[in-house]
């Protein structure tokens, strides 16, 4: 086996075993995707402007209008934009009395680990009866709405070339194509962590910048001129990687495997080969990216934020830290990080690191505020 | 409830229910779709004759070539014809020296219950591995040939206006949207029979026509002028749709059934309210349904026949009714019908009832020679 085929079987498997936990059940990402659908709440604004902008400006109106949701996974979320997408050109266009209405072809993308099965079976459904009352009734909306299911890396080509015109991604592209070479000097962190080495930080980064840059130069081929791109990171607000902003959720699960590693049942060398193929950026290195890039203008670049309580089960109750949040906050990372732990520890680990978890981040949130960070990058297509 | 909702609902189960075995396992469609192979074998010449001529007359040549495979399922057929489809392209390119080389948009249809994550986690990997070498180095290939997957039936519209070049659907479009109205007559036969009275046949038939041309409205909307469309359906030569062509294998499988039913496995009433829906056709009636519509052109109508014992295991073997052959059939049917006949007599008949149908096939096999029958029809979409 050539090197180069050993890399690409090592990037193929990463991206086999990356992806979100799926069915319905309690330990799914459906079931536990709420500070992912607030994130996409906080940033709604900002693509509805987008979304705005574009259909406005856009003239001749393009007959069939086509957007991409990139990290889709399989949840509630997973529609939740495309929906909200549709409705905001449903309602300009009658403003702006364009005739005839526009169909919508939706590509729903994430890897091929992902359960496209329940989004087909079960959440199409939903979302065809959520827009029926929308765009017309039932048959209508069949005929205008069109969804299909696209596997694959976004870090590669995914659509034909200017074939899209708005894509979206939320909470996704803070995960790397691959683990970065060299990080092995990291030892027990699972990520960054403020005892990580300088060098491990720029593996980090450097992979980074490889994967967003070859995002970006993946989707300058595939959007056409004027097109819309909008995209959230979970990230961090201040300039330093070690910052806890980002890292600290990652070194509280460190904090539990070592605890494993204590009691005997995880190998210590076990642990030190373990790392999380995740960079949190910050504004500032999301531009650069696209800067370096070219084929982007930014529009908006923004960090918003919200507290892990808000993990919380009921989404519209106050944030406070209720009694059953730290439970929430590690179902939510489990709903997110288990196949990768499965994959690394084994099956048998995993409830019993989770407890482990939920216990620190229970003595954590009760004292003091823990936040997410998330950075949101709007941008256009230049012509 | 409203009486439109009631059909609604019933239509969406149908369509819930209707789908191949899925996974990889001893009774999945993927295993056992031998017989399908065959006949994508067969029309393999139809096909490419097809994208040939669409292919040198269309100029400018498209950018992407956009291509359909409707009613895909789930198993080694799956990507077959798209990956001939476009090795056709390829060579026809270099023969014709026109620049640059198209992209591919390859989407593969099915209704939501098929096994569409099968398909994106072990059949796509192994087809984009086929493709490579054709299509040059694994980055080139995956930078140009794009696979989606697109849940829904084909008796709706599934993609937006215009924008298909090819559709090509191989034994799918017997399957009717929903069981006819008005076959209750038919008793303990559970398709056409020999003894159905000609109600049943009319009930039959024209579902077939209201579903042919809705098939047939929805691709006009979706493929462009010059656009080609080839279409297999198991059917019979015939006039007749009592023909034994067509029907025998239903029939054996009535036989089967009513052998439960003296044996008080099932009841008798259970087994009159059972009706395959499915309808096939002979070249006149496909024929007749094109030409009432008006978009597309014919270009070939063809019956073909493979013997029952083409269903053997071993693919390139003189089609001898080799030992072992009546299973195979048993367990082709089985793949198909399974998840119907779950759905109306429960699971815990299924092992015994395809027993007793792998008995009566063997015994008839033995006496007489069993064939099926198909009726491919090749078109153009008029300009």
């Amino acid at each position: 086996m050539t090197k180069q085929t050993q890399k690409q079987n090592k990037r193929m498997k990463l991206a086999q075993v990356l992806h979100m936990n799926g069915g319905l059940g309690k330990s799914s990402y459906a079931s536990n995707s709420l500070v992912q659908r607030k994130v996409i709440s906080i940033t709604k604004p900002i693509i509805e402007e987008a979304m705005t902008e574009f259909y406005t400006r856009m003239l001749p109106s393009p007959h069939t209008i086509s957007i991409a949701d990139l990290g889709c996974s399989c949840g509630p979320n997973t529609l939740l934009v495309a929906a909200e997408l549709v409705k905001i050109i449903v309602k300009l266009r009658q403003k702006l009395d364009r005739e005839p209405p526009p169909e919508f072809q939706i590509h729903l993308n994430d890897l091929p680990g992902n359960d496209f099965n329940s989004i087909f079976r079960y959440l199409l459904p939903m979302f065809r009866e959520e827009l029926r009352e929308e765009i017309g009734g039932g048959e209508e909306a069949g005929r205008r709405c069109f969804v299909s299911g696209v596997p694959g890396s976004f870090y590669g080509r995914l659509f034909p070339t200017k074939s899209l015109h708005f894509v979206h991604s939320s909470y996704s592209l803070m995960w790397l194509s691959k683990v970065p070479e060299g990080v092995k000097m990291n030892k027990e962190n699972i990520y960054i962590a403020s005892t990580s080495p300088q060098n491990v930080i720029n593996a980090y980064y450097e992979q980074f910048q490889r994967d967003f840059s070859s995002f970006l130069i993946c989707r300058s081929e595939e959007v056409i001129g004027g097109g819309r791109m909008v995209l959230t990171f979970l990230g961090r607000k201040s300039a330093s990687a070690r910052s806890k902003e980002c890292c600290y959720i990652w070194e509280l699960l460190s904090l539990a495997l070592k605890q494993l590693v204590l009691e005997g049942v995880i190998e210590k060398e076990k642990l030190h080969s373990f790392h999380i193929p995740q960079y949190t950026p910050s504004p500032t290195e999301v531009k650069a990216e696209v800067e370096k890039e070219g084929s982007f203008t930014v529009n908006r670049l923004e960090v918003s934020e919200i507290t892990w309580a808000s993990c919380g089960n009921d989404f519209h109750l106050p944030e406070l830290v209720a009694s059953g949040n730290e439970y929430n906050v590690a179902k939510c990372m489990r709903s997110v990080a288990e196949p990768l732990l499965i994959e690394h520890f084994g099956e048998s680990v995993i409830d019993r690191l989770f407890e482990k978890y939920r216990e620190i981040i229970f003595d954590r949130m009760s004292r003091e505020e823990t936040k997410f960070f998330n950075v949101t990058i709007s941008m256009t297509r230049r012509e």
